[in-house]
Parts: structure tokens; sequence; C-alpha cells
């Protein structure tokens, strides 16, 4: 097994955007081909190509590779050879669609049979909440004030089950929002950059008791990519390789167990166990980290199930201030979910994004001597199997 | 890197079917777990799942392994621990999207990231022609009799040049579907199994202009699967495993090459030659074939693209009855997409499964002393990067 290094990295900015799909795709992979840290990369030295989506439909990653040569076109650069003809698979795995597909380079590269890939995901949503019914498709609904909205009461059961279990309050829940905007105000790719107060989170609409608007993450479109290569050439094309260390998926079990309060817990907890287990890594050696925060009680729950804090004291953990600005453990540096968005299949490389230029030293929210970092995705419906990745990245210079 | 082997193949019948989309993939699954030459292998020994499909929508794969259960209790079988909590990712690329989950699957154990993977794939299609729209879902569509359907007519296009430049006739793109008739006509998962003759052929509706209706594909439902293992433990679960000695993906490029005649050659001998180069084998040495005949002329091309005969001499490699039962290289010996049919994310795998059987001498049209078989399947739309991926097998004891 090789090691692998992650040498370019691009997203546009998350928003609700007029672009279409493909150009949106296209977009992301624009600029992490022109990544100021990437040197020396031509398109026709791309081995294969991985796509993350959940709703582009059959083909989307060839059609957006075919359409990078217009899009260059339009935006005043010059088209270079190699824009396509490159073997393209395309993943699928609800939210964590692109975490997958950058999973899926990682693994082949580490294999040996490719030595450089460049991996991207893209998503165009509606407005309104992401329907969580299991036989759903990309639909997306409006709020209807007589009932909780699928994905955000699902959460919103775990959050009031976590209050009455460890006397989690609904402040500790708008503390999550609160970094979360903190951050973002100064990220200029976030879709949600205001600074808000506790009070302006817990007086906002609520959305699925005790969710308000502002702990749920809202609709997104965004394009993101990052260009994977074996470390032995990884210098050729950087001098701030970022090296990925482990990635490891786990599923929840049984197939309903999305819903119960522990399945919060339990595969994030296996993921995180097997991911400091490769790297001989404890929690106190993570400097930066990217958790899924889709609804403020899933960060909460997180920084439980990965050792951060004790369990039930996640609450106790924020109100420290540890995974703020100046904390021991900064988390979700850009935004996270809440406020920078979350078009699923970008979703997983906005984190790397964040996370490679978090080692590289020149983030929004710079992390300072940052060296080692955590990415954490997780994705699925209810009634079908909850995918949960870890990755663990490491400067690699 | 590690060899890997095939243990286990299922498939459901090839169909018009009235069972749902995860009905159909759940069933091509347990075919697979109830192989009669599998044993010992246990749901919760299965440490991941690759599932293909271009239009199961989201989460695909999870929602089928979900409906194993109840599926298997519907069936009178004994559901055993472990169906579901096996990590899932989904694959879409068109024709090849199973090809593309098996090959991921082939990969990862080769690359030693898991011991025991189920890849498995299904589609549900309605009547009638796919489209070939660039922009397309997966929509269907009426022949129109004063145009060509598009795909039909992409091959149609491609069969007029061959029949110009190099003096193929009718006749010999009629015999591609007799031959695939006559192989249909002993398997019962064949979607049509009547003996035709050339005039029976040249005298059905005409689809596209040389391609009559029996000369194209028909639109299937059906699901299927194979269980992939390290080589080194295959004994443990079969006394007939298949081994995979190499998986070769490439690209149509330019974008649009998929319209020009040559490329029907170009990515094929390419993805071909590759393949030789890395087994060490030439022509000669393979014993039976599964090829990607979405249309006859497709089937011939091929021939060429392997090198099975010259350039060009295809119509008369196939009168000499080569590839035709008794012949020195038969091909698409359980009827091919053309008889067995076409049903996108089970093709790949329904093709692994004809050719398990045959390395393990059962088939339905056995090959005698069958050795090594040669696998080739391609998919994509009209203007996007077309896939072409050749596997080659090799019985494993």
């Amino acid at each position: 097994m090789r090691d692998v290094s992650i040498v370019g990295v691009g997203m546009t900015p998350f928003a609700h955007r007029p672009e279409s799909f493909m150009d949106i795709a296209a977009d992301g992979v624009i600029d992490a081909l022109y990544d100021k840290d990437l040197r020396n990369l031509e398109m026709k030295d791309v081995e294969a190509s991985y796509f993350g989506t959940m709703g582009g439909g059959p083909q989307a990653g060839q059609k957006a590779l075919a359409r990078l040569r217009s899009r260059m076109e339009e935006k005043g650069i010059e088209p270079q050879e190699g824009l396509t003809g490159i073997p393209v698979s395309n993943y699928e795995n609800q939210c964590t669609s692109g975490t997958c597909a950058f999973d899926a380079a990682y693994r082949d590269i580490s294999a040996g049979i490719h030595d450089i890939i460049l991996a991207f995901g893209a998503e165009k949503l509606g407005k309104g909440a992401l329907s969580a019914g299991a036989g759903g498709g990309l639909t997306t609904q409006k709020f209807d004030r007589d009932t909780e909205p699928p994905a955000p009461g699902m959460f919103a059961g775990q959050a009031r089950e976590h209050m009455k279990r460890f006397g989690t309050t609904r402040e500790h829940l708008a503390m999550v929002a609160v970094k979360s905007k903190e951050y973002a105000a100064t990220n200029p790719n976030a879709q949600y950059r205001q600074r808000l107060t506790i009070d302006d989170v817990l007086n906002a609409p609520m959305i699925a008791d005790p969710l308000t608007m502002f702990m749920c993450c809202p609709t997104t479109t965004g394009g993101s990519a990052a260009i994977l290569c074996a470390k032995e050439i990884a210098k050729k094309f950087s001098d701030s390789p970022v090296d990925i260390l482990t990635g490891v998926m786990k599923t929840a079990r049984p197939t309903a167990d999305m819903l119960a309060f522990e399945s919060g817990w339990d595969p994030n907890i296996r993921a995180g166990y097997e991911a400091y287990k490769q790297t001989g890594l404890s929690p106190k050696d993570i400097d930066v980290a990217q958790v899924h925060d889709c609804f403020a009680i899933a960060e909460l729950m997180h920084y439980e199930s990965f050792g951060w804090c004790e369990m039930g004291r996640s609450g106790e953990w924020i109100e420290s201030g540890a995974p703020c600005k100046g904390g021991d453990l900064p988390v979700n540096t850009d935004g996270g979910l809440i406020s920078k968005g979350h078009p699923l299949g970008a979703t997983g490389f906005a984190q790397v994004y964040e996370l490679v230029h978090q080692l590289r030293g020149d983030a929004h929210n710079q992390i300072p001597d940052a060296d080692i970092a955590w990415k954490h995705n997780m994705g699925g419906g209810v009634g079908v199997g909850m995918t949960y990745c870890v990755h663990v990245f490491k400067r690699g210079w």
C-alpha cells in the first residue's frame, strides 16, 4: 500500500446559485486545477476521475468534464489538452456521495492502480428541507408547520433525548450555531455569513423542537474537487502536499437504527476507533476537525463519539470554548454544514478543501501550527444503512 | 497486490418483470448467496457491498439490502444474521454501472482493503428504446417510425460505414442475431429464447437501417450479483473459485467520438491491448467471451478490436462459425445483450455469471475445457465519455 497525498483542492462558493449543475461541477474542478499551490499538472496526466453526486443523474461526472472546455472559455481561461477522455465513475451515497468518491480515489492510488486522480462532487438543490423519506429521490419540500420535517425531526428527537439524559440545554445547541456563524463570517465561500448571538439562534423560527432554523443546515448548490496522487510524486505538483493517513467507512446496523438515539454514536464510535487505531493517534493529537453538523445536536454527539469529551458532556465542552476560535480543538472552521451549506455531492470535498488549507496554513480561520486534521461525513436515509466516514490528514512536508 | 477470486454468482431471469426494483436487486443477491458452489459464507462476514445501477435512485443498494430479510421470508428462506449494516457504495456508469461496481470490488480486495465483498447490480426498465440523449435520465421512448431512435441510429451509422468500407453484409449482421438466439434458446435466464433464421432476422421490423429488431438489445429488468474474496481464502468458500486476472477501464476521447466510426474500435483496442499486456495472454488463449452486443454491429467490431480476426473481417469470421457453438472462440454464450437482455446495472454481473459458470464447467451452453474467459462491457451517452471495460478470468483450481 502506497501513501497518498492531496496536491490540489477547489470549490465554488456555496449558495443558491443560478448556474447549471454541470457548470457548478465544472467550476469546482477548474478551481482545483488553478489551485495556487498546484503546479505542473496537466489534465492529460490525470488517469481517472471519480465523481460524487446524489441527484446528478446518469453519467453526471462525464457530462461535467465534457463541459470543462467551454466553461473555461467562458471564464477567459485557455483550455488545455486532455480535459476529456478520462475514465469517470460516478458515486452516490446521499450526504456522503462526495466523500465516497474521494475515498475511492484514495484507495486506488494507495493500491497502485492509478498515480493521479481527479475526484470531485457537486449538487444543485432547490429550496426547502430535504426529504428523509426512504423512497425519496432528491425531493425538497416546504416546511409544514404542523408537523416536523423528516430529517430535522429525526435529529430533534435525538436532541430531546440528549437533553433529558444529560441535562444538555437549548443554549448548548445554540452555541453550535453561534460558533458556526462566527467561523463562516470570515469565509467568503460560506452560504450564510452573518454573526449571531445565542438569543438570535434561540429566537429563530422553530423547525423541529428544540432545533431552530439556525441549528439546521440549509439547502445549497456548489461544486468542489480534489486532486490526489501517490505521495512519491507529490512534490512534483506541490510544495505543500497533504497526506491521507487513513480512510474508514462504517455503516449503521440494524437498518432502522438511524432512528435510535444510540445510533447517533455507535457507527461513529466504530469509525473513529478504527481511525485512531490505524493511525496510532489519539484525540489529543487532532489539531482541527470537520464533522457532519447537519443539525446542531449531531455536532455535539460527534464530539462525544470521537472522544473529544466524555459521553454526555458535549454541552459543557462547547461551553468551555474548546471547539471555538482559539480553543483546543477547533471544529468546523469554515462554518460547517450549518453555515457554509450542504450540497451533498460537494460536501465531502468542501471538508477536504478546508482541511487542506488549514494544514497549508492559509485557511480563512487559520489554526496555528495545524498538523493533523480530522474529517467526518455521514449520510443516509431512514430505514436504510447510514454511512459514516472518517479520514485523517497530515501536513505532508 | 493480492489475487482475487469470485466464489459466488447469482442472477434473476431477465425479462420484463413485475417485481419492484428493490425486490429484483435483492433476488439477484439471494441467488448468489445460494449459489450451489458457495459454502461457509455468512453475510456477517461480508465487509462491504458495491452496487451498480443507472436509474435506481439514491441509496438504491442500501435499500435493496434492507429488503433482503423480508424477501427471503417471502421465499420461505430462513433469513440469516448480518443481512444489513454492511457499508454500501452505489456506482453509476450507464451500461457499465454493474461492471464498475464489480471492478471496484476487485480493486479493493486486490489492494487489501477488504477480504470479502458482495457486489451486485439491478435495473428495472420500461418498454421501448433507451434514450441516448446526452441530457437524458433513464427515459424510454416509443419508436418513432419517421426517425431513427438515437442509440440504434448511432450504431446503424457504424454498420453502414462498416458495410461500405469492408463489404460487410446484412447477412453478416443477421448472423450475430442468429447466433445469439441459438445460445439463448437453452438459457432459461434469457429474455428471448426463440431460435431464428437469417431470413427471420432480416425480415423483422427495421429499427434503424440496417439494424432490424432482432439485431437490437431489448429493454429488460433483472438483478445479478457476485461474491468476491481474496484468493488466499477462496477455498474456504468454494471448490471452484474463478480468478480475476485483470480489469481495465478506458474512455473514448475526445468527448464526441462515440459518433465517429473509428471510435467503435479505438478505446476497445486500448482496453484489450492493456488486458493482453497485463495478463501475458494473446487472442488465441481466450476460450470463451462475453462482449457488449447492444447492437449486432457492435459485436462484429469487437471481434476486430480484440484481435480475434483481422480489421474489417468480422463478417467472414462469424460466417466461419468461429464465435458460434462449436467454434474456436464462442462469444456471448448466454445469448448476450441481444437475446438475454440488458438491464444496465445488472448486465456486467450477468456477464460474470455466465463466465464463472463456463469456467466451472456447468454453463447452459458449456464450452469444453474452458480455462480463460474474456468479459467486455461498454457504456455511455452521446457527447460524454464512453467507458470500455475488459476483465479476464481464469479457472482458479
